[in-house]
């Protein structure tokens, strides 16, 4: 019964802090079959909040297994007009898109990899104005992550059943923070945090980040032009504030392109596509991995940096602190929403708009000039470590030790 | 775990005798969410009957009523292009109609039924096209019933929660003949004898039925100009066939609409919105209902009568046995799909043009000339009794008997 009233706790939230769905507009809201339970809890919240309309759009893991396995390749590859339509049909700023995620990592494990990747890709492609619409910031929107019963087996394989569904809620409450007496003040409170160094760091005329730790990591990651840091919170083109991702525990800029070089090394496996890759590392010369080898999961890792040409330059790099409470709870989640919040990452593929001054005003040879990084792909991963040192360098060629023994230092 | 194979048996009966599903056609499925494990059975057996694509729309109760309980009338009334493209974006006879059923019978009570109802009406109106595609028989349809916890706590209020889930979905299993060794052999047994009624009713030159019971039923329907007698299957524009409704017991016609003529009991309740109608009766005189009472929910009968004008008129008078399945089972499942297979009945409301030679090609002062009633609703009720006696007239003035006893005399 506690956890009904934590979901419900937890349904304000991502309504009133993530989303923060004003009176009148329309909430878009996909969700995992399975948690049809939590979808009602947000869709209420919405109306109260007073959503003009709420349209609930279903996602179900188990039949979209079966059409990858079963359906052809040029049906897959197509996106029906009236499902773009469904997504993109309102005003300017009228909608704002909740998201909840809680699929299975595996879902697709044993199909076609191929197969499946063009598809994905060609999905994507299919939905590139909803995503640009996106970018273009008119409207809030956020992504937060549900238990679901697959999900919670991969994370707790020795948990039977609605056990580990239960345990994988307990966990999500917390990282949260739904623990707190009154959550959306402490969110609140974290954002401001966040954007406190944001500000910093926007301030600090920063060209360049050096990291080190005693796993093997040694990169210098020089950032773009008019890179900004960004975090805690975004808004919209109108000025509503929104959180992006549920949980964030990330400050978070644009390297560039062609300059990053050195070697980092993995803290957390990462999950690809259904495969596990443990124990990697990436050596960088202009900008592209020209070296990598992984203990486990080397395929995959082969797969991710060919997805396309983008897939091997940066797109982001992001500082969190090794005190983190996704990092304390001590689990790989197998999902970027929560895993990147473990520790310090970078993400190989496309970079975010957001993160370059101007950049939505720029043609393509413009934001590529500055560092910009294309890629249809965009995969986090993570290097944090207890004893990770960040060394800021300004523009005047004078240091800021920005993390000490993997937390914030100043 | 016998459930679930006696469920792969029934979802393998819906797709390959309710919707015949040919290699290359596109299974739209429609099913509430609770029971996305049956979808997908459903959609597996699809695939399996050489789908080239399958999707599956989620119902969901639970948000429905929120939208309704706070949403605004002009919102509620509308219908997004997507919406109806998302049913009918496809060539002639590509696609076939899957419908799960299973909602709570009780699910929009306690709300304002006048809001509902404008919403209702205008959503229908709104998917018109959509209907009417159904109804020029291009493509396969069938609406077929699952088990949902609500719905069989209203049919099995004594039982807890997933028993009375599991009773439901044993008595459904019955009815639709699952417990037969070869089901889709059975099922095509059933569809052939149902169709050898319609033969002997359509060669017979009926013009008029008259129907007696102790009850204190006694009422003389002639049929429309041009009825024809439907029953067993239906079979495409291009011939193939399929169930348009599982279970089906019926044969049944067309009504003349201004010519039906004495008094009707009901031998069921009649569960109208939410509501339950019992022990009640209806005088007809040139074809209108006249007077009617009801022991309990006049109310809702009220209601009901008022919807149009051509809610008053018949639009259906069925033929079933009442030694059916659903009848022996002893229950009322309030779902008309199920129910209706009980017993003798009638429609007030909307004819369905299936039965009424050429009505397609006829505009709608044409139709209505021969007859045809037109209605924004459709409600079945019954009237079968253990007594029941149905002698036909035909075109030549002589009689043929041909229920006695409730039962087929012919």
């Amino acid at each position: 019964m506690y956890r009904q009233q934590i979901q419900e706790e937890y349904a304000r939230l991502v309504v009133r802090v993530g989303a923060n769905l004003q009176p009148g507009q329309v909430a878009v809201v996909s969700a995992p079959v399975e948690r049809a339970d939590f979808a009602a809890l947000v869709s209420e919240e919405c109306w109260k909040a007073g959503a003009e309309d709420v349209l609930v759009l279903y996602r179900d893991e188990v039949l979209r297994r079966l059409r990858y396995q079963f359906g052809a390749s040029e049906v897959l590859e197509q996106v029906p007009s009236w499902e773009l339509e469904q997504r993109i049909a309102y005003p300017k700023g009228k909608a704002c898109y909740i998201t909840i995620e809680g699929e299975d990592p595996d879902a697709l494990r044993g199909l076609d990899s191929i197969k499946v990747g063009k598809a994905v890709n060609a999905r994507n492609r299919g939905m590139q104005p909803f995503y640009d619409l996106l970018d273009r910031e008119e409207n809030q929107w956020t992504i937060a992550a549900a238990a679901t019963s697959s999900w919670a087996a991969k994370v707790f394989p020795q948990l039977a059943g609605e056990m580990a569904v239960n345990r994988l809620w307990d966990e999500i409450f917390q990282v949260m923070r739904l623990d707190h007496p009154a959550p959306v003040e402490a969110w609140q409170e974290h954002s401001k945090m966040l954007r406190r160094y944001c500000r910093l760091l926007n301030n600090g005329d920063i060209v360049q980040l050096h990291f080190r730790s005693g796993l093997g990591t040694d990169l210098t990651v020089p950032l773009a032009e008019g890179a900004i840091w960004c975090g805690g919170c975004d808004h919209t083109a109108d000025g509503i504030a929104f959180q992006a991702n549920m949980p964030t525990e990330e400050v978070f800029t644009m390297p560039h392109r062609n300059k990053v070089s050195g070697r980092v090394v993995s803290s957390m496996p990462l999950s690809y596509q259904g495969n596990l890759i443990r124990n990697f590392s990436f050596t960088f010369l202009d900008g592209a991995v020209v070296e990598y080898s992984a203990e486990e999961g080397g395929e995959a890792l082969e797969t991710l940096l060919g997805a396309d040409e983008g897939s091997r330059y940066l797109g982001e790099v992001a500082l969190v602190p090794y005190t983190s409470p996704v990092r304390r709870s001590g689990l790989l989640f197998y999902h970027t929403l929560l895993d990147e919040n473990a520790s310090c990452h970078l993400a190989l593929g496309s970079a975010y708009p957001s993160n370059m001054k101007g950049c939505l005003e720029m043609d393509r040879q413009q934001r590529a000039d500055r560092g910009f990084n294309e890629s249809v792909s965009h995969v986090d991963f993570m290097f944090g470590t207890q004893d990770l040192q960040v060394v800021a360098q300004r523009a005047d060629g004078s240091q800021l030790t920005l993390f000490e023994n993997g937390i914030w230092a100043v």
